[in-house]
């Protein structure tokens, strides 16, 4: 028995790196984060450059409504703290990714600069990429694929970002996408390139 | 720019799947939780496994005390239900994890049979792996790095796990470590046995 436990107590701990995992998975561990209006095609580009870089052999993972707004984030709502601690975890979390070594992104609205920028401060400069998704109101709401465009204006759906409620676009965003004039494939092309430029992947 | 808006709306929009995460990782996505007394070992035994296996080239990651309590769960205290939403968060980024390939470790005393089993639900069987570092309060005791113990007995510290607030031992965890006899060589083994018998890696 005494030996056993002497052996607990001089263990050396060994731990894995973050260096370790980007060296196993031959890429860096990053947040993508795209902002842009509803319907501005963010989560299509985001899981369009994620399926592109699968296919590279790169490790993704898309963080958005579907496996946030109902599991971590199902108990808040859409009061300003809400939506606020809805955007602090959502970034916390993928800080938590980028640091597996994930090349992780986020489709959210985030219309909040605020908001964006501790995402940032957060992940430190060269771990967190905002993209910003940048179509006119006139593009999303021809789009329009739930109709929320029209139950804004008809106030069937209340503080709806761009209509009732603000955007606030990014001032230093390190990649801007103009899905009013842009393909999503020449959107894909500028974002990949993008993370070779930085030797992400 | 009429065609371009066609080209977005009849997209055909690519996702990646976990599946093909596991297919480019070579190993399942799970999470296994370490439960047990301060002092069992409970973290010591998670790194070590997640390093053993990073030498196999595969990828891990551990939500510990210092990456979520001053991250993502900064904003939770001690009181019951705080306690409780800790866990809960804790399950819901190791649902993220494991749903993005990885074989994720969390390393929490988790005193609550019922936010464990919490955890399995969310999980789904095959993918939460429940492992009970068994260690006997005097073995804590005796190790006690931090003075825990001590302070507890003294009632410097209120609620105290094994002390002052009750450890619920999982009644079907899929493996028991006993940490008063075994070696922690001994315990890593184990747990990487486990994972090759059920094709985990």
């Amino acid at each position: 028995m005494t030996k056993q436990k002497a052996t607990n107590i001089t263990w050396h701990e060994h731990t894995v790196s973050l260096a370790d995992r980007e060296a196993l998975l031959k890429q860096k561990g990053v947040l993508l984060w795209f902002t842009g209006l509803s319907a501005s095609g963010k989560s299509t580009v985001a899981n369009e450059v994620t399926y592109r870089l699968h296919q590279e052999e790169k490790l993704t993972y898309v963080l958005d409504g579907d496996n946030i707004r109902h599991g971590l984030n199902k108990n808040l709502g859409f009061s300003p703290e809400d939506r606020e601690e809805n955007i602090r975890r959502i970034s916390e979390v993928g800080k938590l990714f980028a640091d597996a070594g994930v090349i992780t992104t986020t489709a959210f609205i985030s219309p909040y600069r605020k908001d964006r920028d501790n995402a940032r401060k957060l992940l430190g400069d060269g771990r967190f990429i905002e993209i910003f998704v940048k179509a006119s109101i006139d593009t999303c709401e021809q789009r329009d694929p739930k109709g929320l465009y029209k139950k804004a204006k008809n106030g069937e759906i209340k503080e709806f970002t761009g209509i009732s409620a603000p955007y606030e676009e990014p001032l230093n965003p390190e990649i801007i996408l103009d899905a009013d004039t842009m393909t999503i494939d020449q959107e894909v092309r500028i974002v990949l390139d993008y993370l070779e430029e930085k030797k992400i992947i």
